[in-house]
Parts: structure tokens; sequence; C-alpha cells
């Protein structure tokens, strides 16, 4: 946990965000898996962690903005409970160190809740993303769940606190990426034709754990890097694939990595690799260059798909004006999805508030309809202490070619025939995360290696 | 996947057994962690398994008893969604192998279902555990949540046929013992003082892994064996302390196994440890030689009691007459839960559809008042087929102990002067997995060490 004044401040600057009402805070339970009592490993609720740091299920927080108050509802383990799970630090030693004096039993929060909207006061929640929280909510406030309105008021207030990370929470995800590195040369150590995908899925997490580290979420270790979310991970390695691992720890307290390198099975690259690999490092040195205050994220993400479309232009594979190309989205047939997203206590950060209010402005909405756009979940105005990951990619997806080829579609910018001949190629992602500085940017964690020939110096030590 | 005949098979009984109606199996989802789509790994229900072997979530299958028709309710992947996942096998290719011919889009389950009760069709579901389906069987019948109710007559047909194994399932239990016994074999070997409990438990779960399996449930690996759900694994492993390891591998078709080994985290157990270790393998011994169809497993668990506080006597913990002690439930001081638990698809199997149904019959139902029977999950007559651990144990808890003596509790068979120099002993427990015969018991898996000579000579070589 951060200090009992961190939690203090951060929730009276909430409170003077929202204004007035009642702030209302659900934790996070233990979901089960197949049956009530056996449970997926407990994650608590990014919110609830940010305000208060405790990492128990069953419990709900309130802030009482018009009193100026803070409760805690759950309940504490009887000696019936003891006898299964051992004497353990109470829930009030817990709230006392996130600076929270009053507890009650769970079961008074209906109640409380109610007498508050009785008496006027209004009562400010987040969209639930659990489906227990669904309902939970919906018995609390009496509201059915398909009539559950979120706060936006609330929203907007955690937002714009959570966006901007304190140096202690930089810390805490330099953390996060110190594991997430040694887990990413680990897999580049390890990794020799033959074995499985899983194989190194499996070590880097088992690494990881053994440093206390989760991951942050199901990890993509795959030769087929082109399908985005592979959770297959029973192909064999063999000579001429190349590997993308995308993997990230989590710290103790609930800050997330987030990287993803792209490295040959064998000691070295194909000369065809080599080239994309290339493109893909440019785009990434492109878009990193242009990382900073005051510019939007939407414009250094096409700026970042101009540079993949002038390298796949080099290659051979698109054609035309590389400006062009990308107004009219051609640069989607290698680049499906976004250049980055937020990331702080959660993956991608804050994703359960909204991505319109995480990443867009009302006077500059998200594009929720264009492929490409639409994947893209960062699109505003860059502030000194966001937090965002920059992952350029080419992806070749054989049933995209197929059905774009079949309508001609963009066939000013698309050599579909040279293109016949990287069919099987897979795909390549580069992946760091940085911190927005009041002057431009800084790398977080230590620097991972990412050029070829650096990746191919260190292959070459363990392949051959 | 078994054959598409068994699954045609068991649907087939299932019918004859529930007679009329529609009968409505829910899957399961891809559970949010701190975000919707940063999700737990997938499991499938597993009834829906039984049934139809389908791994994906999403999906719902109906049978019409009424007009002998089975119709699974799922989505295909569209193109946007192969870009993102990659081509897959089809739910309709999956169904073909599950005997399934109707495949519907999952959006009309509900206007189906309408059409069905409309008709006067009675529909007959299980009690969700997932609140996702409780909230999605809600709206697909419009009952409120709190009102749901499930049929007992299928739950009732389920359980009569989930209980007896068919020959297929053993065989998949006992690949599931196989990962497991060797689970236990690496920690017995790897664990040495010094090391933290949690090296220990994530090692053989990355060795389960590596096999294709999960874990059937969270590893319980703990100097503290008396805390019977112990999550905390950081303590440093020190000469004196036993291990106590319960884990269980799960096989790619979702059958567990759940063994326990207690072992010396030193070369040897202290003499003090291999007394009572004595006291639990005996009454493990007994235990296990009264399996046989006919008797009821609450007679074996009070059989194992009564061996306990003989052993507990002959130390001198406990005093009296043995069969008083239990009547009086006097053990539980030093054994609180029950004797072990039906296991199949479920490491508790079918717990999901409730204690009574599975464990118990309504002529004799489970005791949910008594310390300790309370605990018992499996009291009824057991019959060939039957699949089951056996899990004595004694559990020092201090809390325990103290509120007893407080109390001067059963005084007149408990010695707690004496009891005072066991006050941070621990825990020891024993635990394998058995099938019930026609006349007797058949141990599943691979034999695993368990007597204090033989761990001690199996540990010799590992630790000095």
């Amino acid at each position: 946990m951060f200090s009992t004044k961190t939690y203090q401040d951060r929730r009276e600057l909430l409170q003077q965000k929202v204004g007035s009402g009642l702030i209302l805070l659900l934790g996070n339970i233990e979901n089960p898996i197949n049956f009530e009592h056996n449970t997926y490993p407990f994650r608590q609720d990014s919110t609830l962690l940010y305000y208060y740091g405790i990492k128990v299920p069953n419990i709900a927080a309130v802030i009482d903005v018009d009193n100026q108050q803070t409760i805690v509802f759950g309940d504490e383990l009887d000696i019936d409970q003891i006898v299964w799970t051992g004497k353990q630090e109470t829930l009030q030693e817990k709230c006392a160190k996130a600076g929270v004096k009053t507890t009650l039993p769970f079961s008074a929060l209906q109640a409380y809740l109610h007498r508050a909207i009785k008496s006027g006061q209004q009562v400010h929640y987040l969209p639930p993303y659990q489906s227990f929280n669904k309902i939970l909510l919906s018995d609390l406030t009496g509201i059915p769940i398909g009539n559950i309105t979120p706060s936006s008021l609330l929203i907007e207030a955690i937002v714009s606190q959570r966006s901007i990370k304190e140096h202690q929470e930089l810390a805490e995800i330099e953390k996060a990426l110190q594991v997430s590195v040694d887990m990413h040369m680990l897999a580049m150590r390890m990794t020799k034709p033959g074995m499985k995908e899983r194989d190194i899925a499996h070590a880097i997490q088992h690494y990881a754990a053994d440093q206390g580290s989760p991951l942050a979420y199901p990890p993509i270790v795959t030769v087929r890097g082109e399908i985005l979310h592979n959770a297959y991970q029973l192909h064999t390695l063999k000579y001429g694939d190349m590997l993308l691992n995308d993997s990230g720890a989590e710290t103790e307290m609930g800050y997330a990595a987030d990287l993803t390198r792209t490295f040959p099975v064998g000691p070295a690259f194909s000369a065809q690799q080599r080239e994309l690999y290339a493109v893909v490092l440019k785009s990434f040195s492109d878009a990193r260059a242009r990382l900073s205050p005051h510019v939007t994220f939407k414009e250094i993400h096409l700026h970042a798909c101009e540079s993949l479309v002038e390298g796949l232009i080099a290659v051979g594979l698109m054609k035309g004006d590389p400006k062009e190309a990308v107004s009219q989205h051609a640069h989607t047939l290698f680049f499906q999805c976004g250049l980055g997203h937020m990331m702080g206590l959660d993956v991608h950060d804050m994703e359960d508030l909204g991505e319109q209010y995480v990443g867009y402005t009302a006077e500059d909405p998200k594009d929720t309809q264009t492929f490409g756009l639409k994947s893209l979940r960062l699109g505003k105005k860059l502030e000194p202490g966001f937090v965002l990951t920059v992952e350029p990619g080419i992806y070749i997806i054989p049933e995209l070619i197929d059905r774009w080829q079949a309508e001609n579609k963009l066939s000013e910018f698309i050599n579909y025939d040279r293109l016949h001949s990287y069919r099987n190629f897979g795909g390549i992602r580069i992946e760091d995360n940085f911190v927005i500085t009041d002057n431009g940017y800084r790398l977080l964690g230590p620097e991972l290696i990412k050029t070829a020939d650096d990746i191919e110096n260190f292959r070459k030590n363990y392949v051959s």
C-alpha cells in the first residue's frame, strides 16, 4: 500500500471534483470457476485499489461528499471462518491504513443508501463490469439492471485523476516493467525450435509468479503473430518462424506493464522478416519521437500508419501516396488496430469506465465505425503524467486479404500480386511503455533490446 | 472429446429420466478480471461438458424432450472476429462431433424459449452459480433473479447420471492423477528449507501447465496445514516444519484429481509429527478398507473419526470412550471437516447442483447445523462407479482450542493441558482418490508414497 495520506489526498480531490452527493465504489468478489467455492484468483477493482488500496473481496466503499466522511462496508471474519482461513489482519486494520475510520457490516449498506437517497442525496456509481456487481447494484439501488445509469460526473472525475500518474505510481509501473523485461529476456533465451508456444508462455508466467507478480493479462505467445488475440498455444516452433511475445507483469499493488517483442525462433530473421521488421521498428521510432504533451495520440497513430505505409511501399507491398493511403485506411490491411492505449492499474487503463471517457473528449469523440480507428483506444491530446503503450505492427491476415482482394478493394494502394508471397508471413509487433513528460516522453522500465541486430546477436548465444 | 455416441447416449438417458418438457443448459462465459475484455481462463460448465463436450464460451443447449431434438444456441465468428482470433473450428463442426445437427444464433434462444413456454412446455434448468448466468436466466425466462427455481427433477436426473462414472471417465480421472502424482513427487523432491511456500506451488502449477493441465482448484501448499483454506503462500520453509500439499490437475476434458500429502521440510518428521502422522494414516487406512457399495459414506466418516480419536487417546491428547467422543463430536477439535467428497468433472463433483442432491438423500438429509458434519459433503450410500476422495486429517487450530478451553468444552474427552505443547503443531492431511467397485474399491491413478518411512526415505535423497 501507499501511505495513508496518499489515499486520503486522492479521496479529498475526488470529493472536490464530484462536489456533492454520495460516491459508491464496489469491490470485486472471488469469482466462481465451476462452482461457487472453486474460485479464480481474486483481483480487486482498480478504482477501489486507487482510493483505498484494500485487497479483500466483498467490500464496498462510500464517500459521503456532503458530510466529508468515508465508510467501508464489509464483514470481519467470525470464528467459524477463522477455523478455515486462519487469523488475518482485520478489515478495520486494513481500513486504518487507508485512513478510513468507520467500517460497517456489508449488510448495512443497503439501508444506508436508502436513507441517503430518501434524504435527497444523489448516489454516484461506476459502470459495473462483473455480473455480480450488476446484480448487487440493482439490489442496492432498486433500479433494474438494464436501467443502471453510471454517473458521468464521477467517471470524468476519476479518469482525470487516474490519468495523471503520481511519481510513486510510475515507480510501481517500472517495478512491473522490471519483471516484464526479465520475462522477455527469459523468452528470448529459452526459445528453441521444437518447443511449443505454451512452453514459453508457462515459463514466463512461472518466472513472474516467483517474483510475486501475476500477469497483467493473458499472455500472447505465438508464431501466428497476425492473430491479435491468440489463445491457442500449441504450435510447435520451427526454424523460419518468428515468435511474438506480448506479455506483462502486474505488481502486488496492481500496476501493469505491457511489452511486445517479436524475434526469430532460429538464430536470425529471414530477409523477408528482417525487411518488414525494419518497417515496424521505423514506425515505432517515428511514433515515439512524437510523444509529447499537446499532441493528440490520434495524430501520432496516423503518423505511425503513414510510416508503415512508406515502408510497405519501399518493400513493394503498397503503392501510391502514403498520406492518401492512410486517409483512405488502406494501411488497415496490414495494421488493423490502434497504436496504443493508456496503462496503469489496468493494462488498458480504466477501460471499465469507458473508452470514450479515457481516450477521447466530447469535442473529438471516438470513431466507432471505421475499421482500424474503431480499435484505437486513445485519441486525445496527451498530458504530462499520461502512461501509455506504443505498439505498431504488421499483421498479414489471409482471410482479410482474401476479402479485400475479392472486392479489389483499394487496389490503387495495395500490390495484391506481390502480397501473395507473404501470405503465411505472420505478424510483427514492437511495444514499449512511456510516460509523457513536460517536454516529451520517458521510456518506462529498463530498455529491452529491439533492433533486429541486437536481437540476432542475443539469440545466437542460445540457438544455432 | 469422447465419441459422438457417448454424448448422444448421455442425452438420450437424460431425456428418459426427465420425461417431458425442455432442458436448458447454460454454458459459461469468459469472466472479466478488471475490465470486460481482460478475462480469466475460460472453463466450460461441467454439465454442458458432460452432455456436449463443447468448450466454447457463450453457448446454451436445449434438449426438447417432447420432440426428441437438441439445439445448441451460439454464434459463429464473423470476419471481424476472425481478424482478431484467426480461423477456428466452427461451432457447427464442434456440434457435429457431439451429435448435434441444429445450431441457432444465441439471440434466437429467448424467442425459442418463449414459444415453448407459451405452448405449455415446462423449461427445466439448473441453479446458476456464475452471476452472468443468473442475469441471463432471468432475462430468458422473465423470472426475477431472486425467484429463479431450478428443477429438482433435472438436478436429480443429472446427479444420478454423472455420479456413476463410465470407464472412459475413470481413464480421464486417472490421467489427471498421473499428472497430479508427478506434481506431488516434484514437490517432495524440490522442497528445501529457505524456500517459500509459493515456490513449490508455482513449480507444480508450471509442471501441470506444461502437461496441458490447469490445476483443478487453487493449490494449498502450506506449512500451516491446520489452515484449511490457506491462500497465503509466503511463509519461508524451515527445518522442523511440515509442508502440506493439497493439489490436483485437471485434464483437457475437464476431469479432476485431488491429492494431499504432508511431508517434512527437513529430511525427517519430528517424533511428535511422526506420532500424529501415524494416527492420520491409520484413520485413512481404516476408512479406505470400508469403502464398498451399500455402506454410507457417513458411517465411514464416523469410523475414520473414531480411528482418529483412538490414536489421539494413545498419544494422550484425548481420553474417554472413542465411540462416545465421536457421538459428542469431541473429535471436531482436531478434525473439523468431512472425510471426503465426490470427484469428477468438478473437484467437488456437481457441487453447483447442491450438496443435498449429490451427497445425501431425502430420507437421510444433510446435517447443516452440527460443527463437523455440516462440512461433510458426502453422506449417502455408496454405489459402484462413484469416485470420491478419502482425506482424514488432524488440524491444531489455536483459536479453536482457546474457544473450547474457555468453555471447558467436552473436557471429559480432551486433555487440554497436554494439548498446550502441540499448540503450534500445524496440520496433517492424507488424501487419495478411489472408485467404488462391485465388491469394494480401487485406488485411482498411480500409488503415491504415503507412509512416514517411505516419505523420509525419499526425502533424504533431496535434503539433508
